[in-house]
């Protein structure tokens, strides 16, 4: 190729996951520090993708979720920033992980390691290098200071291994929605999410159930209520059919499926199963199936 | 031009209007697909536009507001893809629609057809060509696993022939909103869409009113109220005035307009009128001149 | 450079902020305008940036504060488009602000001026040629019909001069959040805006407070409260420690620091200062050193 104005940019994807809520200006400072960092670059062009805004404020799990629920439908090259991130200011450390041909950039609080394990794991880096952040670091906003910038820093094609000090003794936080078991007719999980419609994303995989027949009926009870003893519940027992998808339900009917994520969950047809059940995350779930 | 590197790549503007909450992340797995698909086009970047993806959920009508309120501010050649669709992985049908320089893309309820008559129906296919969409197709998500990526194949240049079968026999499912009448000084028309502001928008042509006088006087009567009988209700008439915009009425005044749908409203000035009158999308109303 | 192919286009970036709400469809109806009246364009390519579109309705105050907030983080040549509107349609004028090589577009009524102000406010310009906006122009919704597209045509390479006409007189509505001040072991100032954790902001510069030790103890009184006579209210005292950053204090503590604006802030770990002291923008603080 004869001149450098007749290359083309590469195009690198920046997505955003963070609590900080679409109605302030927080994300929108992030967006302009990856802006301003890539904007003098030659080489490169960024899109910048919001996953979303709205990760339950101050909940690590809810967030590690929504980006494990998303990163493998994004192409090779990719850089995740997802800042859910309680602990800024503290010791808590910043990370870089390298996974599938993916990166991923955020706090070290387990928030990125369910994504990561998905796509692969390759390569964790503590980030170290102050001289690829913002001259001024607040206490309370490295999203902006310095997330964001390592991020831009990466999609300019700085190598993590210069933003950081890779980490060579899994001692970062990790964090695990566990896996839900069979045995026999009955399974047992746990509620790992609920979805804006009020499904109940349980961490039960789909291929578990894939046996039972569509229709089949099953009992569910809730086994152990995160504050249950606070609120003094007891159990209960609902009967539920093992339906394909919300339409094949009746209007308002309570019901069980393999749903999008490939996970067991538990739904009602236009309505909300999390309201109907009372059910959040971290709840105990046993379901047996009904002669 | 000596170089393929010296080709500027077109530009393929994707909208995005579904019901699945800027809280979760089945949006983001939308783009993320979408991206992916298009990441290794040589002649094509993929420009991603939200439109909303707050459509009151399950409300095909709603979503089929907004999306006729809005495409025909969008050039020519963009793709709009929609997906609010509680009928999900029953047999209810996929579509590509041509309509005045536009794709929309989405499920066969009605969702697109508001839209594409307003940009002017040219053709519609059924989706039917399996090998353009992900390997795996969920029951449950065909926004993820069937729509966006026929999106991104028609922006990647795909033909609609080639991903689906033309219909000929306007056998898809209609919607429309009807059209507001006047008969001499009485108007009776129809809400059809409650705005964030909290303005009702019925379905009554401006046109119709432009020869009343600003400062005129209207009396309302709400005439049927969607699951009245449920609650109870009779009619009730309220005075208004028709003027010309938000800040010519009294704050907190009732009043009506022409707004920028080129419909007639009701408004309350920085108040909502659809609370102040208890109304929502489907009541019928009658104004009258009041003399 | 050999052939118009071979040459590079500039990239735009414009910048949304409005109070329309993600689940309309009017902030997207502006995107359509700027879309459609840049898709033609041979040298520029728009990329849209949402600041928010959540701005409390109506609340010019706030909207300039996000704005004020983010634009440092910009790049020079980024277009903001603002619009917090409730004089839409009277006489109120339309201006264009050359800041600190940024553009700000919208209402002349406050909203762009401490942003401007903080970029460094060059010329103001009054929107007057009606050839640059959309054919026809509702009494309702200029951010689609006026300000999208001159927005549209900035990116487009047209000076602000063709699109208006210079103010040399400083007659545009002004707005300041005022300054907190010092005196002694004294502390002043107003909250100004409530972020979305529900931290509290002020207008007291962080600077003033910095030789403040980390961990000293400060009394808080509500001097005045915005419509306290309505709410009968009376002024009630609070004992804070003063720290550096949120997980410094215990779970659900109500304490002080410099936020990440550079401002004085009220917050509680993980829980919403706003609530637990009733504050609101507009109420008058006072903060002393307790020994």
């Amino acid at each position: 190729m004869a001149t450098g104005e007749g290359k083309r940019r590469a195009r690198a994807i920046i997505t955003l996951l963070t609590d900080f809520g679409a109605e302030g200006g927080y994300a929108a400072a992030m967006k302009g520090v990856i802006l301003g960092l890539t904007r003098g670059a030659m080489d490169v062009e960024v899109e910048l993708v919001d996953l979303t805004h709205e990760v339950p404020r101050h909940d690590v799990r809810a967030g590690a979720f929504l980006l494990w629920s998303v990163v493998p439908y994004f192409p090779e090259g990719t850089i995740h920033l997802a800042v859910v991130d309680p602990g800024v200011g503290t010791e808590r450390r910043g990370l870089i992980i390298a996974a599938g041909g993916h990166y991923l950039v955020g706090p070290d609080n387990g928030l990125l390691i369910p994504a990561a394990e998905r796509l692969g794991l390759e390569a964790v880096y503590q980030l170290t290098e102050e001289g690829y952040w913002l001259p001024q670091v607040s206490t309370t906003f490295h999203g902006r200071d310095i997330f964001a910038p390592v991020a831009a820093h990466l999609a300019r094609g700085v190598p993590p291994f210069k933003l950081g000090r890779r980490l060579e003794d899994r001692s970062w936080v990790d964090l695990s929605f566990g896996e839900g078991r069979r045995s026999g007719e009955r399974l047992v999980g746990e509620v790992i999410y609920i979805d804006p419609f009020g499904n109940v994303i349980t961490n039960i995989p789909g291929e578990l159930v894939r046996d039972l027949l569509q229709g089949a009926t099953l009992k569910l009870r809730v086994k152990a209520r995160t504050g249950a003893e606070a609120r003094g519940e007891g159990g209960r027992t609902w009967r539920l059919r093992f339906l394909e998808t919300y339409a094949r339900a009746e209007l308002g009917e309570l019901f069980l499926l393999v749903g999008s994520h490939g996970l067991v969950e538990l739904a009602v047809n236009q309505g909300s199963a999390a309201e109907a059940l009372g059910l959040q995350p971290g709840d105990r779930l046993e379901f047996e199936l009904a002669r």
